[in-house]
């Protein structure tokens, strides 16, 4: 099952996507939030549709919003690929790097990318996202996969200046609003044979930066969703974003390339569909 | 006005403290949570009040919860007084450190700390707790304090092993299920006459560890509030905490002390009450 979210901000509705056309489903299912996760809302719609309710379908002018209310939180793997960790002139880790992501930053998966204001190195990063289904606290690897409701397409996009050259932690340079466009849609896990082998790329003005594989993660799904859980309590809903493969702004040789309005990112991993974002400068 | 919660976990009802006692404020207000905020529920709660509703007493006995329902996001300041700075072995920073801590780990004031599974270095800091009023986003340093709902006392737990020696950032260390004890209760910005100036303590077993006071912030509430506004956008409810003084566990000489089971922190500022934690070995 996919499932999507449509209408404009604030005023968002549930989907799925059948068949390559969106149906609204807020008559026979909650929203996506943590709640629907907890309370088992995937079988459940699951259970609905094969009811065979009739569902008015969505019309394609209306806009994709991401596939999920906000969560309880969007915490971020860093340097997963070892290409990457060679381009950002960083070692490998030796175990997985975790930061997180302001909520504040989720968005749809069209929607404009707004530049910050006073930033210089707006970057882009392809990312598999993991959604958690189940409240995982102390997991075991071999148990991981019970966890996760789902995946989906992200862009963690990274302003480089905020995040490496104004003191401390990663934080500050990844949570700025629409930073994080999920979606188009959440394909439950079922749909997704090995998500250990998928295939992400992103291209800026159509020409290709990123192409890599979910192969060549350094830590694995399952690995990175039982080590979270030794840390912090998972809630049903959390956003994991594994890591990006090489190509990013930072690593063009033979200077970083960043973002300006305008320009046009272009993503996708194999399963989870496309998104598509233009730059624009910020506006008060 | 201080706003209290209080019930068992996942049973919690909003409450104020008046005169020392306790009183139920279910009737007349929604639970504080970011609607709560969002809707100038402080504002709408004190005219009610004005009122002389009757409300019912809390019985002594009930447990003391968290003063607000988990916000969007707990964002913490590092190093952020200059003695602390010295003890850890680190520079004084030159803008504020920004990590976050997952809003997973609140609990009440009074609840038990869990000593994580495979935890040897867990450690208790003082803090300052910053309660945001309304959304925020570029807010300027001079209008900053119009964005503050009120402050709570937080003993922002770490561990220090997870923190500083398994890779990458800070929030591996301070995540954990009871890391953020808060409260006893949310002062409203009204009762505190000068915030960058009050006396913050914390004992470990009886003994002073940290006796400090918020007008050695290198950063003070306004600045930190309006800094972090140039990176995310603030959510009513969202927690800021400010940074701790000197005498962690970690700063202690000749070696580290660190918390173990049946261990009593006891902690306070000014103006924002006392709370109190023993430590427990986690069970599963």
């Amino acid at each position: 099952m996919k499932l999507i979210r449509f209408g404009e901000p604030g005023h968002e509705k549930p989907g799925i996507l059948l068949d390559g056309k969106r149906y609204d489903t807020s008559a026979i299912t909650r929203d996506y939030d943590e709640t629907f996760f907890t309370e088992d809302g995937i079988a459940k719609l699951q259970a609905a549709l094969a009811q065979k309710p009739s569902l008015p379908e969505v019309p394609a002018a209306i806009r994709w919003a991401a596939p999920q209310v906000r969560p309880s939180k969007i915490i971020c793997i860093g340097l997963n690929y070892a290409d990457h960790a060679r381009e950002s002139n960083m070692e490998l880790p030796k175990e997985p790097i975790v930061f997180f992501k302001s909520t504040t930053a989720l968005v749809g998966p069209n929607d404009d990318l707004v530049i910050p204001k006073n930033s210089v190195k707006t970057d882009w990063e392809v990312e598999l996202a993991v959604i958690i289904g189940k409240k995982a606290t102390y997991v075991e690897e071999k148990d991981a996969a019970g966890y996760i409701a789902g995946y989906a397409l992200h862009n963690d996009y990274s302003e480089r200046a905020f995040q490496l050259e104004r003191g401390g932690q990663w934080v500050k340079g990844k949570s700025c609003d629409t930073f994080a466009p999920l979606g188009p849609w959440i394909a439950t896990a079922d749909e997704i044979k090995d998500v250990n082998n998928l295939r992400l790329w992103l291209t800026v003005n159509g020409k290709t930066m990123q192409d890599g594989n979910t192969s060549n993660f350094i830590f694995n799904v399952n690995y990175v969703v039982a080590y979270l859980s030794q840390f912090m309590t998972l809630l049903p809903g959390d956003i994991i974003s594994t890591g990006t493969p090489a190509g990013v702004g930072l690593g063009q040789k033979p200077n970083p390339i960043y973002i300006k309005a305008g320009d046009v990112m272009e993503l996708g991993i194999d399963g989870l569909g496309t998104s598509k974002q233009v730059a624009k400068a910020y506006q008060p």
